[in-house]
């Protein structure tokens, strides 16, 4: 069972047609037949029901039986910030953030940061983000956004109620003595593999930011990055 | 900065020596030089800092400077029981699991698992825990443990103070709904991609296994085993 994206789709259709891969997947790699009941988002909170119509390879189209809002989507706004990182880190994280319920995840630069983002592995990356929408059931598509620099990742803080920065320096605090459990939205930000400099902190710091530490053991960025969005979504009541 | 697994020192040595795939890693990849001081650990709990006296391509030597018993391991002992997974599922999950902090994973077989386990995969696997080990600076290396049974998996949980079980089936209990904060072991369980049968849930329940959910957004079995083990060290007060 997944959840086919339809991004076409308005929200009161009647009747919706895939096309391209979408259609490949459904007809060839699912196998779906006419008569099959099947889910479908537009990825923007729409979820709905159809019963397949017409099944081609290049095209499908299915009767809609019924819609719903935003079934599985977390209550609070949970953004992730993640330092470029190099080969397949990132599309890991993005998949990983996706299913777990971010609603965005921004790429930014750091001293540290070695990799770079082009217009092409940005585009890629969403594709990424779609595949984890379809396998988690989710019904709003993540943005990708540009990727920015360490000052235009400090102005978009504003947008949130609160900024966390997982940080190794950090041996105080954890995620619960820092994040509030009744903010609506939370911009999470992780570092590049070789970690934040101490005055990039300080600037995080200084704009707002609240820094914690996840323990002892040093985490590859990928792995830091998915347990930040499963601790604040935990957090915040929105994981179970 | 990295550790180096070295598993035939013993506790009380004045001098270790690297050989094989560590000592060409300290020499070739890492360029360390005599002189460098470097961390080591024998996996089971030990932490040296040694100055290097001696690196060649094949061999490395260094002299103990000082040791430390398990500076970055958790207080709690959190094992994971993951189901088989195809492909590279299983590796993934050994080396965040590893990075997170767990004591041992424990594959087992149930009724929807359609991945086989080898000697050979058991031994690459723990492979991969070693390098998890090293990139997180523990001194434990978690064990790989042989591939159980359902049977096996539901006989192993004696030996926890608790077991979890994320299932997509429930929907009124969170972890920290059923993770007492004052255990000292608990057994996480993660079923396979097509998640448990109703008739094994309720043998896991019966057996005394407290079930949970991740919330209504289905995660691939990679996610949420690094879920899972990050929110019970979480809620242990052991990340952070």
């Amino acid at each position: 069972m997944e959840i086919f994206f339809a991004p076409e789709a308005m929200p009161d259709a009647e009747t919706i047609i895939f096309g391209g891969n979408t259609a490949r997947h459904i007809s060839r790699v699912m196998r779906h037949r006419p008569g099959d009941v099947v889910k479908a988002t537009d990825g923007r909170g729409t979820e709905f029901e159809l019963k397949l119509t017409a099944v081609g390879v290049s095209r499908v189209e299915g009767r809609v039986l019924g819609r719903r809002m935003r079934p599985t989507e977390p209550r609070h706004k949970v953004a992730l910030a993640q330092a470029l990182l190099k080969g397949r880190g990132l599309a890991q994280v993005v998949e990983t953030a996706t299913e777990l319920g971010v609603s965005e995840v921004i790429p930014f630069l750091s001293e540290r940061t070695v990799a770079k983002m082009s217009a092409v592995r940005r585009s890629r990356l969403q594709h990424v983000a779609v595949s984890g929408l379809e396998t988690s059931m989710r019904t709003v598509l993540p943005c990708i956004a540009d990727c920015v620099s360490f000052e235009g990742l400090l102005g978009r803080m504003t947008e949130f109620d609160m900024t966390v920065v997982a940080y190794e320096g950090e041996c105080r605090f954890g995620i619960d003595d820092v994040l509030d459990k009744d903010v609506r939205s939370v911009l999470a930000v992780v570092g590049p593999e070789g970690g934040f400099s101490e005055l990039e902190i300080d600037r995080l710091k200084v704009t707002g930011a609240k820094v914690f530490s996840l323990g002892p053991r040093r985490l590859r960025a990928a792995t830091a990055a998915s347990t930040v969005v499963a601790l604040c979504l935990q957090r915040l009541g929105d994981l179970g």
